[in-house]
């Protein structure tokens, strides 16, 4: 095997929407690009090969819960992350810190990092830039995050500011911590709330570092779909063009689309996994919750034209039966639907972006969404 | 497609073990077999192409489960059982008495059958042998189940004549009340708890009534194994020779190994399931509980002999991770992998039937089940 470089090509523009390839140690990523979320080694519900099949090219693997459960070093000394789960393509892990800042209770933070106690069995533990860094090598991650903050929203301009260039002075450590290898990278992270004047400095502060990938942090933390959408728009113009642009935790379908529109690339999600298990699917008609009565006796698949196994194969009445039923196999089903349903809208945009369409798919996305799920029998 | 007869074909014997093809409308079924259980319309965990994987020729649906919820009728609508749940492979379905009886404060059991009330919501239900095979029928089952009490052990020999002279009334009702279809089957079931005289008047009463296979019911309820085997060696050898042979609810590896040799073709058990959902492995040498903390850092499959998708692709300490994470793909790979240990069980008593070999077969695996698991690392 030749060893593999990290680069990003950008293949084609559409607006301010690119389609590229991501290449890594592990393999290709095709951007726009949606990671599927394995928390703890696993995409809820689904082997890897179910949800290779989804069309996933990467996944996010939580540093917080690998780090409590099995543990990191334990990670490394059976072979790492992708051998473990059985993923060998290339995976993202986060730095762990947006995780433990939602402990509350359980942690302290100071310049040095945070120091927390584990929900699991309350024992402590440190996380600084240098030990998230430490971490997500014993996992083999091929894409580290650079440890920060995820500032709270709302946030006033002061704390937002001091927030960010917290988050800035640990990019730098995790920068000097980090291990180059061949065909690996680290991505900094943007901050600076929904303040245009902290988001540059933010930007011009990563990029005197240099980073392989640029994240967009802070948002899709209750400010609401049009605000995230202004953010995005003073943001991803000065990132630096010939980077990959991710922006962490988002989202709902229509978050992608818009996403895309405003220059992002990369994007993940617990929603369609969690969803999933809630009955909840998403189609190319809005969402539908399975478990309502009305598709009780519905031969009809969830959606006729999705090539997932639960369409393919079963009817709504049979999907519907699962839930009722308290059946594990309702929630692997429909996560596996939810999935696809995802990557194919992904390989919709890749597909619009190429063909300088994107604005017409965003304009047919948006009417299927409002045009509602088809009508009862 | 030419119509399907259903029949049962012995192609060797060795001592009282039969190795055997029985063919149906929906396909043929090796013996001896054993039949994972699908309750609720899916074996729990496990899309049909899984279960279908590991070896399974047929599953078993319950009765009981499936007329509360989805309902019969409604199965009916939906084009049957097998396309319900896309198993388009044999299924035999059992009468819904072995589960009504069970549930004791529910119901009331007279010479016409049983009323109970659903452990779900409380509503009332009949269950007749009219019934029991009107829904069987609904459910398009390829095997139907005669309407039988499952005497409760022990039962004196008063109580146990008179259960199971009930039942051959309830299985001439069931006989004449059953669709002839070609292809598909109806099954007796032999009573008479423990007692010779009793197991040998039932057959004689159904044979009488003649079917096309009969099953051993009344055992695997609290007896042992010991008074099981002895229950069988005075019941098999007078059932109908050319007929399919089916013990019913069994069981452990053990029991499944010493009911071929007594004459069974067919078995069928939530063991390999159940136990895969609470972290409990069947393997060539002996159980593994896989929760152990022995296991979390060892690199080395379950089984390494085993082609299932679990001992192919994953550590022990990943599926120790995955139970101690609770997440659901531990259940599914566990599941998968018992049920694929029980198929190549059988697959392996069909072989030695062929070469004259069971009784080495038994020794030997008796030796290895004695042997217990590998040492840790
Ligand atoms: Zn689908
Ligand atoms: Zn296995």
């Amino acid at each position: 095997m030749t060893e593999k470089v990290f680069t990003f090509d950008i293949h084609a523009r559409d607006g301010a929407a690119r389609r590229g390839t991501l290449s890594t140690a592990h393999g290709d990523i095709r951007t726009p690009a949606f990671m599927p979320v394995g928390t703890a080694g696993t995409v809820k519900g689904l082997t890897p090969e179910m949800v290779r099949e989804t069309g996933a090219d990467i996944l996010l693997g939580n540093t917080y819960h690998l780090m409590l459960r099995p543990g990191s070093e334990r990670v490394r000394r059976l072979g790492g992350l992708h051998k473990f789960m059985n993923w060998e393509r290339p995976i993202l892990t986060d730095s762990g810190g947006f995780q433990v800042m939602s402990l509350n209770e359980l942690r302290k933070i100071d310049e040095n990092g945070v120091v927390f106690k584990s929900h699991i069995d309350g024992k402590r533990f440190d996380l600084t830039p240098e030990r998230s860094m430490q971490i997500q090598n014993d996992l083999d991650a091929t894409i580290t995050m650079a440890f920060d903050e995820c500032t709270p929203y709302p946030a006033d301009h002061k704390m937002a500011a001091d927030s960010m260039r917290r988050s800035m002075r640990w990019a730098k450590r995790s920068r000097d911590a980090w291990e180059p290898r061949p065909g690996y990278g680290l991505f900094g992270i943007v901050q600076g709330s929904t303040y245009e004047d902290l988001r540059h400095e933010s930007i011009d502060a990563l990029t005197d570092i240099g980073f392989e990938g640029y994240a967009v942090g802070g948002l899709a933390v209750g400010e609401g779909q049009e605000e995230m959408f202004r953010t995005l728009e003073f943001t991803t113009p000065n990132m630096p063009q010939e980077k990959p642009r991710y922006l962490m935790g988002v989202g709902k379908p229509s978050d992608l689309v818009g996403g895309v529109m405003r220059g992002i690339d990369m994007f993940d999600c617990v929603l369609p996994t969690r969803s999933g298990r809630n009955a909840q699917a998403f189609t190319r008609l809005g969402t539908v919750n399975i478990r309502n009565a009305r598709h009780q006796d519905d031969p009809r698949p969830l959606d006729e034209h999705c090539r997932c196994p639960a369409c393919r194969t079963y009817s709504r009445a049979y999907l519907h039966h699962l839930f009722r039923a308290k059946e594990i196999l309702g929630a692997v089903l429909l996560s596996a639907h939810n999935l696809t349903y995802f990557q194919d809208l992904m390989a919709g945009m890749r597909d619009a972006i190429e063909n300088g369409a994107m604005a017409d798919f965003a304009l047919d996305f948006h009417a299927a969404q409002e045009r509602g799920d088809i009508d009862p029998l």
